[in-house]
């Protein structure tokens, strides 16, 4: 029996990673946590009765307690706000804990369940895109596996197996490429909202769609890869497929590459981190590349695209100006959403903050530490807030 | 230091194995084995220094051990026939044996060194396809790996890696297709030996390339692979993919395909045998996917190309089956190098050798043996020249 924590359940990655647990009877969930979808939360709880449930507010917390009282559930402990993440995150009977929630919210969560010894299934991008340089080594000191939960980094990690990272000449991360794909720079000024939202081979949040539409979903998993893998930027590869089928491979030493592949589905790298790395069958359709006839490949298109190219430059910076790429992102993609900037100026603002960061904040000699990276946050915020909103 | 002996070091593999000893200083030559090629193993012997040689016959040992006098080189053991081909085998300081002999002249000597813990790196296809149900077995009971040393079996391998083969849904085999991939029946009668020599991807013996044009080289391969990777007949796919760069994959319980791609290069998978799975460096182009465009997949048509359909068949009537197979296969292709019969006679033999086998020698009762399996080649000969040979 293995039991889950996830941060973040009414989620897309939560809500999926509860669809793996119906598959399995060696799956029990313990924990859950999520933003303010009573509703949801509590369906959860009637179905998987966890120890313990963490809401975002005492609000939504006071909420779900009446109706797990009125429902005869009121052994479920429910917490709130981020002392409520972190008791949820460190619960001792939690063996794998799935963060699956969105943003900055999620490190410190994660901080605590790794110094408590818990296996991370890693589906929050922004744990090791602003903290990798303090996550990856506090996980080895810790002896805690780090499993990520997404197509690509899963597809390096299911590829790589055994051997050991030094034998890694490359790490070549797919990318559909969205649907701007082979745009010119005349045509992405015409972006509408409608248009970025849609994705042609995977069903996810707004947020998440958009980062794919300007790549910067990739660039975010170009940051992710270094720390994972332990490789150097100069390592990393972006190569555009826009079947999605091969979701990334590795390169070795001798040239070998290593690459899986399926058909799109988040439950199987959900499935493998849950599993820790163990194969389990999976009901779901089979890849049937005769059936699929072929897998095309290009180059991804970084100067149109830009924010894969600042992805790589805030990465070779290092510290904390990945952070400043990842808040100035986020600011960036909700004004988008908005619809109060258009649809280049995303890059714009990104560049620009970190520009402004470099120029009158960073200070190269002050060390990486989590309330660095939370400082930085907050600056990028008020930053693009003053700058850019009405 | 990896000590390497050579059976067969005069061929296509046995020379390319010698280029990947070239790249490293850790791998040294101790021991090889030719047909009658002298002065090709002379030159061998000048540059490798092993301890023994071993040639097909007296007359060949003789011209060698003259010339290895002449040039000083007297200390270098020359042995012959199958006595001296079991002693390069099992010679004490050999550590990984690439068994790149052609045909049934592999199995014993293949088997010795089984016996001697000799790590097996595979190249002899005949080994497998007759006597997998005895080699297996075998190897396992001695603790001794056999590493497959071609691109398909080699992919495979490494892309599993250290999950328990009990994880395997399915193997699916690439194939090239051949230079007649597509053509239909009455296309197929018009087949010269000019065009079948001539293969789109790999530079290959004309045996070899024949077989991969009528696929039976494929077929072989399913036989292999059944007894490599432990699985049944019904989980061996093969999917046509004409560039040659996915090499071939595995398919898991959960759904998850894994397989190796690379430029056809043969060394490859040589040197990953030769270092017993390890990753060392290769100096070679690597695989740039944007710039190869397009991997294409289809169906095999086993109607057409009918080898493929009679070596499943004959894997799932095992015993010494598979050996008529190959036997007829050996002689056929013979027969139409030679111009003595068409191109589309070579199913038709292979097919009426294994039902006159079936009809009028076959014993269901009879354990299979090395002596039964050398036996059944003797009869698969003799029935095929008596019925095709002028």
């Amino acid at each position: 029996m293995k039991n889950i924590g996830i941060l973040g359940s009414t989620g897309s990655i939560g809500t999926q990673t509860l669809d793996v647990v119906d598959l399995h009877e060696e799956l029990n969930v313990v924990a859950l946590s999520a933003n303010t979808s009573v509703d949801k939360v509590f369906e959860q709880c009637i179905k998987y009765k966890p120890e313990i449930v963490a809401m975002m507010n005492d609000r939504a917390m006071e909420e779900l307690k009446n109706k797990l009282d009125l429902a005869g559930e009121s052994s479920i402990k429910v917490v709130c706000g981020m002392d409520g993440l972190i008791e949820v995150a460190t619960l001792p009977s939690v063996d794998v804990l799935v963060t699956a929630v969105v943003g900055m919210i999620g490190l410190v969560p994660t901080v605590e369940a790794i110094k408590c010894h818990k296996t991370i299934a890693l589906a929050n991008k922004e744990t090791l895109v602003t903290a990798g340089e303090i996550i990856m080594p506090l996980a080895k000191a810790q002896g805690v596996k780090i499993l990520p939960v997404d197509s690509e980094h899963s597809a390096i990690y299911q590829s790589i197996g055994n051997t050991p990272y030094s034998k890694i000449e490359k790490v070549i991360l797919t990318a559909s490429g969205g649907p701007f794909r082979g745009r010119t720079m005349d045509e992405l000024v015409k972006v509408k909202l409608k248009d970025a939202l849609k994705h042609p081979n995977w069903d996810m949040g707004a947020k998440i769609t958009i980062d794919s539409s300007t790549m910067m979903n990739k660039g975010l998993e170009v940051i992710e890869a270094k720390w994972l893998f332990d490789v150097e930027p100069d390592q990393i590869d972006v190569v555009v497929h826009p079947q999605s089928i091969l979701h990334s491979m590795v390169q070795y030493i001798d040239g070998s590459c290593i690459g899986q592949m399926g058909l799109p589905d988040m439950k199987l790298p959900i499935q493998f981190a849950l599993f820790e790395e163990a194969r389990e069958s999976m009901p779901y359709e089979r890849l049937n590349l005769a059936k699929l006839g072929q897998l095309t490949f290009e180059e991804p298109d970084m100067e149109n695209f830009r924010c894969l190219k600042l992805a790589y430059k805030v990465l070779k910076l290092g510290k904390e100006i990945p952070t400043v790429l990842n808040a100035a992102n986020e600011k960036a993609v909700e004004l988008f959403l908005k619809e109060q900037i258009s649809y280049l100026d995303i890059p714009l603002i990104i560049e620009e903050s970190i520009s402004e960061y470099l120029a009158s904040v960073y200070n190269e000699s002050e060390e990486l530490t989590i309330d660095l990276i939370l400082e930085t946050e907050k600056w990028t915020y008020k930053y693009i807030s003053e700058r850019w909103q009405a």
